[in-house]
């Protein structure tokens, strides 16, 4: 026996059996699991000294620039009285009292409830949740190309999201439905999240009015769960960007109140295109989303202590010769490094990355680019992961065909982060002895007992000779993933939902939606 | 003043002037650094304990199971005279023997020596050196599609990668020049990578004596720098292949041992398809691969103590439905990641990942598995990267179009590596207090200070509208890729050589190939 170091044996479960359960449990994971586990340490990019520099630099910008919190007198007052100093809407920061209210209430992690409690999702660390694309006003698909979001196509890509494995969240505004108001499109959103998915969804932020629209709407979807559930337990996440540099607008401001005080959960997200909202540099710029940031989480926690708050971080860069707005470059990935280990330093949960691009179609800049930010965002141990899927062409669009590849993606993030099997199955020095020098392993016991879990198995990628590929009509992979975002609609089962809820629902809806006219404001 | 934290101080570059100064050597480096530095520390996947295991198994394969050294006598009596127990070609390894000779003697880094001095590579920590795809039959571009490589192509992807800034390294048989034949074409490529660049290469591993021509070029090369330069300089890096599970083949042998006494370096790789060359699991093929590559390496130590060796693996990993090479999955990364933190345990540099991708084109599938593979490439700290440009369809093709995406990937990574700038310049205080909240940074002193070098600038990247994009064709990636190439082509300039150089290595080619008959053997 020379294999029985200490170690080995205390990581050892046993002969084919065992393994074969493992292997059991390993695809049940890989395929249905309600949030990613991660097994890896975060990658770094600053060392103690350089992060207390940015959180330095931080205070420094909240105490000497400030932050302007517009067209909100409430907020101003209670800042104030918080200890801040406060010169018309600019309010200063002592050192350190954003960061002490901050780190005296706001959860370390907190459970997003789903309407189906199997989809229950744990918002923090070591965990991620993987949400779809958000906010884009167009939708692109190689059939049709590119034209505005219908309240069809909205409704699709909550299918989309709800059928696959990869994501566990169904997002917000996945597309704008343009063929509805304005005004009044916040209520089909919400409900399409409640209708034909079952998992955690987010709420609308364009109006504090709204906000209150999508907590009824939650409350009644929960009404099951008894008349208080939302009072002591979170539903809803929201998006509340600031107004990069240093303002927190009305808008905003109002929203976050709205879902702070009915103890619903916020992502605060500095939205940043480094070089024209923040400074050309990464610590520049991370110096000033943590800034803003904590002032718009204090802002929570003054409204609600304890309200769950995320630190959010979206930061780009732009082409200096155009001004574009530019996804997939270096400086932004070390950006995404630098706020998650703020982050984790702060003890919030962490939102950024996503599969980004500024490619108009799937090719193969979309994926160089949405990789570029997407390796990232997994190996930084993000949370909370807005636009897991479908982003094109800086947001402004969302793709049927990206969001199918974008999902194979998320799938294979989901078996990196479990990292490596060190159990005796995943040594497999017994396949090793049982093949020996010169012969192959296809059809060992070992790779027989693994068959079913060894590898990630894409359901895109051609790996076939090229005379195959060719006789099959030579597609690329956007063809390969038309065909297959048909087949899933094609396919799709809504999940069950009780009719009187259905009724309440709509009934909100419709009582709301005649209580006052139409407008595209 | 409220910034002047101790660790700040102690990083202060100074005003605006030193900022130009900074930003000017970013641009340089960016532009023409001979090698990557990594600023970076490596990802880990694996603890102290884990890896320990890995090593332990390694050593039960060499002692338990063994190697097969297959035709090379030689090979064998200097492997017992070592203290291996040899039964036939079947070799095994005390405990920790292998180990022990590598660490007693392989450089832990070495400097490949370019012609041109200014290009002179090191390879080894914290460094890391870029080469281009190296074996493929097939070339493909977007004019003519896929066909067998020629001469001409092997020409055009040398004066590619000496143009591009993103690649330190000529490489080896970046693709095979099929229209001379297989016993003569190394002379071709030799050649070629002297005349054509002035970078780093490789040489040829198809037979001892396409190995022993290659040194015998290479001293011709270097033969301004005195007699025995070779003898005491390594100026060829080559590749030695394993045939794994488990087996170090004649030809391989005696091209490593070829390079060795001529102190020349050699890759050390087992090439892993794993499912079929190794277990299916990441800690089993890791095992497998370092005791592979440690019986290899310590053969060469054995033949010549000091002569440059690299830990090498190539894994990847196959449909278990088909048994096709598949890439960009997430096993072979976990793989590399283990790889890398043993490599740099045992104190030998580490060569291994690349653009890797099994899609034909180079499509969103090229881009997101060449991605899957590079990041890790990158993040681990891979310090010699074959492949790094160019490959398609598993290693069958290189495309022109691809070759061009991959430096754009390349370039990126060089800016990634240096990680993030802490002078006063980089955290860009002053730009913030310059604007403040509600302005935007697109005219500011600093931006204008730092305009040049900001942000990497892809030349590939569309970011403009989607309108102008239609405007200007609705071009996909590879078409805008297509037509840089060709311009790079039409624009390069061969570097100096010698003309008494250039004859004396026609006339040593001319003999060589006048002294035996053409053979595709």
């Amino acid at each position: 026996m020379t294999d029985t170091l200490p170690e080995r044996r205390s990581r050892r479960e046993g002969g084919g059996r065992d393994a074969r359960i493992a292997a059991r449990q390993a695809a049940a994971h890989a395929a249905g699991a309600p949030f990613l586990t991660r097994a890896l340490k975060p990658f770094e990019v600053l060392d103690e000294e350089g992060l207390t520099l940015i959180e330095h630099n931080a205070d420094t910008i909240l105490e000497e620039v400030g932050i302007i919190f517009r067209g909100d007198p409430d907020a101003l007052r209670m800042l104030k009285d918080a200890g801040a100093d406060v010169e018309g809407e600019l309010v200063k920061f002592p050192r350190g009292m954003c960061r002490q209210i901050v780190q005296a209430s706001a959860p370390r992690i907190y459970t997003q409830h789903a309407r189906n409690p199997e989809r229950d999702v744990q918002i923090g660390d070591p965990y991620t949740v993987l949400a779809p694309n958000y906010g884009s006003p167009f939708v692109r698909d190689l059939d049709n190309g590119r034209r505005y979001g219908t309240l069809e196509d909205f409704r699709n890509f909550v299918k989309l999201a709800y059928m696959t494995p990869h994501l566990h969240h169904s997002g917000g505004t996945v597309c704008e439905p343009v063929d509805v108001p304005v005004n009044k499109r916040h209520l089909d959103m919400v409900y399409a999240h409640i209708r034909w998915s079952d998992k955690p969804f987010m709420g609308s932020v364009t109006h504090p009015d709204r906000a209150r629209d999508s907590v009824e709407l939650a409350r009644i979807a929960f009404s099951d769960r008894g008349p208080d559930f939302l009072d002591s337990h979170t539903v809803i996440t929201s998006l509340i960007n600031a107004n990069s540099p240093l303002v927190w607008d009305a808008t905003m401001l109002g929203a976050a109140r709205v879902y702070a005080e009915a103890n619903q959960a916020t992502l605060i997200t500095p939205f940043i295109l480094a070089g024209a909202m923040s400074p050309v540099t990464v610590a520049g710029t991370a110096a000033q989303t943590l800034a803003e940031a904590l002032a718009g989480m204090a802002f929570v926690q003054l409204v609600r202590p304890g309200a769950p708050v995320i630190l959010g971080s979206f930061a780009s860069s732009i082409s200096m010769q155009s001004g574009a707005p530019t996804f997939g470059t270096p400086e932004p990935a070390l950006v995404l490094y630098v706020m998650a280990a703020l982050a984790r330093r702060l003890g919030v949960p962490f939102r950024s990355g996503g599969n980004l691009c500024a490619a108009k179609t799937a090719d193969a800049q979309a994926a160089y680019e949405s990789a570029a930010t997407f390796q990232p965002t997994i190996l930084a141990g993000v949370n909370f992961v807005l636009h897991a899927a479908g982003w094109l062409e800086g947001g402004l669009s969302i793709g049927y065909e990206k969001f199918i590849l974008d999902l194979d993606q998320c799938g294979m993030a989901g078996v990196f982060v479990g990292g490596v099997d060190l159990s005796e199955n995943g040594q497999a020095l017994d396949a090793i002895r049982e093949v020996g020098p010169g012969k192959h392993f296809l059809g060992c016991a070992h790779t027989q007992a693994n068959f079913q879990t060894a590898f990630y198995r894409s359901p895109l990628a051609d790996n076939n000779s090229v005379e195959q590929w060719e006789a099959e009509g030579a597609k690329d992979m956007i063809q390969r993933a038309n065909a297959l975002w048909k087949k899933q609609l094609a396919e799709y089962e809504a999940p069950p939902l009780d009719a009187a809820v259905d009724e309440a629902l709509n009934d909100y809806m419709n009582r709301r939606k005649a209580s006052f006219p139409d407008s595209n404001i």
